[in-house]
């Protein structure tokens, strides 16, 4: 009888030197986050199928790795669906597990409640490469904090991680989903039309501004509209003038405060912060999930493509959980691009306990034997890494083998 | 629309309090086992269901969550039987994905393999108090060592982590397979009637020497054979001496490596162990699963009753696997039950960071609110938790909270 040797379609194995990385990273996010005065909380990975099919998870519902229904539950000759056989599914987000959690928990639970959450998330997409179908997730969550405290602690608070990792440079990039749709209602854009809008504007870091307004008059939309939407976004400026251009120029259509609070958020993470990062206004900022309510952010690494992290405020989600309106901000950090991007550039985990190991030869005499053990002991309360081996026949090879492995010091023991 | 706010059935939701003792331990385990040598890989928590179903994991395999196939494979109008509908399940355990790990991997592995594992698993177990659904695993395992040198290190590794562990004593009994079934031999049992008369002998702490006698007459056994049993136990000491006894005793039966092997092991860990523990030659531990082939071991720790942890030699099970005969030892903590443990004793964390809550009244001028984040930041340099909140209408609530969560120093910032 033999098993199948390769993970499960889509999932994989986690080596040795990959999981060091991983342990670093998830130490110092802990450290991090809970510097900030993050707790950490975990669900189970099995969530109700009802909840996971709610309608908060937009495409991710698609791909619900789903569970069997169990004994006297599963009635196979009578389902007429999926939905007859199955009673839970794997999460495919951390996001949904804490509204649970939250409305389970509330009572119990500070206000505001500064949430961490680490943990694997399934999705059944399509196989490709550096995607897997289950992958961990990082979130850190502010619920009950209607101010730009959480924004700002937020921000704060991964840019402190990133910053630890040993990146070059790296920039958050800063919106409001309320500056988006003004500067759509100011333009002439009918509301029915923002999501389309914003669809096409989301691809302005690759089609550029004359692509923005090809697609944007492919779609029909008013010369006049389209122009006046452009013209906005070549007057903004990716700093503190540029939220101030556009608090004056959509007077009427945004709200004073929310830029004021933007401005507010941008000055204070530039003046606390300690890492070496920028952070700019980006008025063509869309971010994908429709729940977002405020602010929202990214967070990119210079010189690699694609976001490594993002988040914003999303004050309605809970509350259509719960019943109880309950603002909340949260961001979440790409823990398996960052361990990627580590990887890629050969990361070493600084400061590495030193590692010696010990070669027995066989047949050592019991007193010699015990002596040995005592010495790998002693070297352990040291800090040292002590790995104890029968010397083999082939000594070189296995030298190397144990050099490879990063032992940098090896003791022979023998017999006699 | 509103959330099932409950976890699914017989699974939990883990709060702040238990989540800073579980990543206290996780960080010892990891520190510990890496001291030892031993190092971290992972593997997916869907298993493919022919794995999963191959006849390995006994009883587990009748409490595994199947999920469904997705897309066109499943194929819900022929479907004959549940095996039709599913491709994956959660695995039961870690040691079936560390052999199926080993066997993908085993070219690029040093040997002796030393992997620790940590990890979910999931049994669909009749839900009852204190066990869950989904629970933590925590495995090392050195795989390709055939001599003692895995079970003494594998013993010095486990005594060290729960010697750290603030527990007063604890205590390591062990036993090997070939003497449990030389003792039977030797007595006059028949080899097909082993696993009837081990499983009564696993009750000796329970029901006693008397009640194990009655219940082996009640099977039908030879007086003859059940009282040269039980004399056996009668006269073998819980130590060195009791395994040089059966050594003579059970000359012809029992291969005296054996014998002496395990002498050698009890007398290496109660030279160098460094925590307070006993360890006791148990010649009535039985260990259930079958796939033992030499020593096993249990850890307990005083004052509580059942095991924390336990394990042994499986030197069959991975070459039934991949094909290659492959020596294998492993040792699995008990870690949700240490967890129950600290929690029931109300276990403090040692070192931890001082909390520093800081509390902002509202409106407060942005010089002021910019300079409160800079000494936050200044005090999280320290070391210190430093957590930021708005000051709220019930200060005295708010600081009562506050305390709750183990903040011992508050800051107010008034805006004047």
């Amino acid at each position: 009888m033999s098993l199948k040797k390769k993970p499960v379609t889509g999932m994989k194995d986690i080596s040795p030197k990959e999981m060091e990385i991983r342990n670093y990273v998830m130490g110092l996010i802990r450290e991090t986050y809970g510097q900030f005065g993050f707790s950490a909380i975990e669900t189970p990975c099995v969530e109700h199928i009802e909840n996971l099919s709610s309608k908060q998870g937009g495409e991710n519902e698609k791909l619900i790795f789903k569970i069997l229904k169990r004994g006297e539950k599963l009635k196979l000759e009578s389902a007429q669906s999926e939905a007859d056989l199955v009673d839970g599914g794997l999460r495919y987000d951390l996001t949904l597990p804490l509204s649970r959690y939250y409305a389970n928990n509330a009572n119990d639970l500070p206000s505001p409640f500064k949430a961490l959450q680490m943990g694997n998330v399934w999705r059944a997409d399509r196989p490709q490469r550096g995607r897997y179908r289950q992958f961990m997730q990082c979130d850190i969550d502010i619920l009950g904090e209607p101010t730009i405290l959480a924004e700002i602690e937020l921000i704060l608070a991964t840019s402190t991680l990133v910053g630890k990792l040993d990146f070059e440079n790296f920039t958050i990039r800063i919106n409001d989903r309320r500056i988006l749709k003004a500067m759509a209602a100011y333009s002439g854009f009918e509301t029915d039309s923002y999501d389309t809008v914003f669809i096409i504007l989301d691809k302005m870091d690759k089609i550029g501004l004359e692509g923005v307004e090809e697609e944007l008059k492919k779609e029909g939309f008013p010369e006049e509209a389209v122009s006046k939407y452009l013209e906005l976004f070549q007057k903004v400026t990716p700093d503190l003038e540029g939220v101030k251009y556009l608090k004056e120029t959509l007077n009427g259509v945004l709200d004073e405060k929310t830029a004021d609070d933007l401005a507010l958020i941008i000055e204070s993470v530039e003046t606390v912060r300690t890492a070496n990062f920028k952070i700019v206004f980006d008025p063509t900022l869309v971010r994908g999930m429709s729940y977002y309510t405020g602010p929202i952010f990214e967070i990119s690494i210079d010189g690699f493509s694609g976001s490594v992290g993002g988040g914003g405020r999303y004050d309605e989600m809970i509350g259509r959980f719960t019943g109880n309106q309950t603002p909340a901000c949260g961001f979440s950090i790409g823990f398996e691009r960052i361990v990627m991007l580590l990887l890629e550039k050969d990361y070493q985990v600084p400061n590495k306990a030193g590692k010696a190991a010990f070669l027995i030869e066989k047949n050592m005499p019991k007193d010699k034997l015990l002596d040995v053990f005592r010495q790998a002991e002693e070297k352990r309360k040291d800090g040292t890494v002590v790995s104890m081996n029968m010397m083999k026949k082939n000594k070189k090879f296995q030298k190397d083998q144990l050099t490879a492995e990063g032992y940098t010091e090896i003791v022979e023991f023998f017999a006699k």
